[in-house]
């Protein structure tokens, strides 16, 4: 056992303060991992704040770490002291049922633990990035490539896998139009992606205000959703929209968009039901449909990808002191595009 | 030019009359086909009593075909008088667009020509299969195998198509769980085309009274609908819902039914939008789609499938006067499990 620092939030309102928690003993099969950055993922705010129900305080959240490792038990292999190292968001999982043993470990038939916020046998919760060290079974902890900067391969362990999954799965590449919807956090590595695996990239945003990055980021087309010419345009345009927006959504107009065949995949979760004809799903083929995250052996593929096509997010780095403000900034769309805790600052 | 019989509706609550219709002359590309079979689909009832609107009195309807060529143009190579062949639900399309050069005719950029009742530009509206004779582009004249049955393949040109192409595309075989909603024209081919893919099927009908006739066809499983025992037994557990019903759906209740990743795949064309909580499918990354028939090469295909692995459609044959008391009892499902008009009788 050992104790580390960490931040946590004790009630919905209460914001962060400092704390120690525990860390268990290195098993045979963990890996013990000094963390230097964890990046702010929207569903970290959700959590704390208890907009999804099910907060379990106090709450360390953070599920985009990358460290160092400090230590490794006794059966570990291939992991060192000294090895740059990432988790995502979760750290456990049965290992034995039909999805574990096909490495879609997020859909554990035992359900998987959580970076956060999970309950555990012992009474205890989860605790994740937002710390000064976290404790893992080896099965969940990614090497991070050397190619890759440490603070902007951190948003990868959310962002990434969450939009690269989809991207790969719903055929994302040469020959093949894929519009980004969002330009956040998600989006704005999404758009990275999908370009880097050759496809024609197109993003979706509110407004233009973001354009000239979007363009930077690999996008050769930019369009304002709240320009109804948007729709008119692009009519039956597209292969796949990859929605990262967790705003409410007027499916049927984003599934215009698309051509014969075309996917509308939702990585966000808004909370009104989608309301969808089904004449606009069956006539043109179309596919309606979500991803979340994806299992450790993609998260592998995802990081090294990653690292031969250049892909990092766009972070800015905060001290844990700017936690709280960084909160408010995200719920206003006011970043670029991902804050990061800077960890080896210390936690205050 | 030539006049054959036909039967044709010339108001919604007309019921048929027999009439002569005209054929054009044989071009170069065309084939002569004496119709000798001709399906009754359940579409054919929503356009002669205009339910979907759009009809175009006098219609000739009729898009599940088999006869045997008559006469071919002088292009025409590869089908000789006396071969069998089958004609499905469009006669044309452009030819050059993405759709056409891809093999999807049904999505021509420029609008399929559908068997019935698309308006040609000469003014005359195209008339389908419940006639003596039709006269069509060698393109979509499909040969049938000798090993069908060409009564009971007839509805293999509609029904078995708009089955085959979704079982397929959605990777229905071995190791597969299937689900067949709908134990109908449509839902007893996809019954049989399943298994023959050799995927594990399960019939899921309003109630058991096919229940036997399921299992023949090759269902391991058969439960009803009306039975919430079957939802809660049930979760989960497909891998695909092939939806061959066109009665409005509780969508999220047989989403319930899928397991990760699984798809859940209309076509039929419910009136009411469905309505899903983006949490029904972002979570285990479900599918909502639909389907519509196939495009000229997967017909050729599905038929000699069907030919390899003995997949034919139950049909009861009728005359040319029995057809209006059939459409009665297809609208009441009184019918196992498909009306086909024997046109070698003549059409009174």
């Amino acid at each position: 056992m050992s104790t580390v620092p960490a931040l946590e939030a004790v009630s919905a309102d209460s914001g962060f303060r400092r704390t120690e928690i525990e860390r268990r003993p290195v098993g045979p099969r963990d890996v013990e991992i000094e963390i230097d950055y964890a990046g702010i993922c929207h569903s970290d705010i959700h959590t704390v704040r208890d907009e999804w129900g099910g907060a379990r305080y106090p709450v360390t959240p953070g599920h985009e770490i990358v460290g160092r490792v400090r230590s490794v038990g006794e059966e570990v292999e291939g992991l060192a002291a000294g090895d740059v190292v990432g988790v995502g968001c979760f750290v456990d999982s049965c290992g034995r049922c039909e999805q574990c043993t096909a490495g879609l470990e997020q859909f554990c038939a035992e359900g998987v633990v959580a970076t956060y916020n999970t309950p555990l046998p012992d009474g205890t919760t989860t605790r994740g990035g937002y710390s000064g060290a976290i404790v893992v079974d080896e099965h969940f902890v990614l090497r991070v490539p050397e190619a890759l900067d440490p603070a902007r391969a951190a948003p990868l362990l959310c962002a990434g896998i969450t939009t690269y999954a989809p991207l790969k799965r719903w055929g994302a590449g040469p020959g093949r139009k894929v519009a980004v919807l969002g330009m956040g956090g998600l989006g704005h590595v999404a758009v990275k992606i999908a370009a880097a695996m050759g496809a024609e990239v197109t993003v979706l945003s509110q407004s233009l205000s973001k354009q000239e990055d979007g363009l930077a980021f690999g996008a050769t087309d930019y369009f304002a959703t709240k320009d109804p010419a948007t729709f008119e345009d692009n009519r039956g345009r597209f292969d796949l929209i990859l929605n990262t927006v967790s705003a409410d959504l007027s499916v049927e107009d984003y599934l215009s968009l698309l051509g014969v065949n075309g996917v509308l995949c939702s990585v966000g979760l808004p909370t009104e039901p989608y309301s969808v004809r089904p004449g606009a799903l069956v006539g043109p083929q179309r596919v309606l449909t979500g991803s979340m995250v994806g299992g450790i052996p993609e998260h592998r593929e995802m990081l090294e990808f990653c690292a031969e096509h250049g892909v990092e997010a766009e972070v800015e780095l905060i001290g844990a002191e700017d936690v709280d403000a960084a909160y408010d900034r995200v719920v206003a769309s006011d970043v670029r595009y991902r804050f990061v805790i800077d960890v080896t600052r210390g936690l205050g």
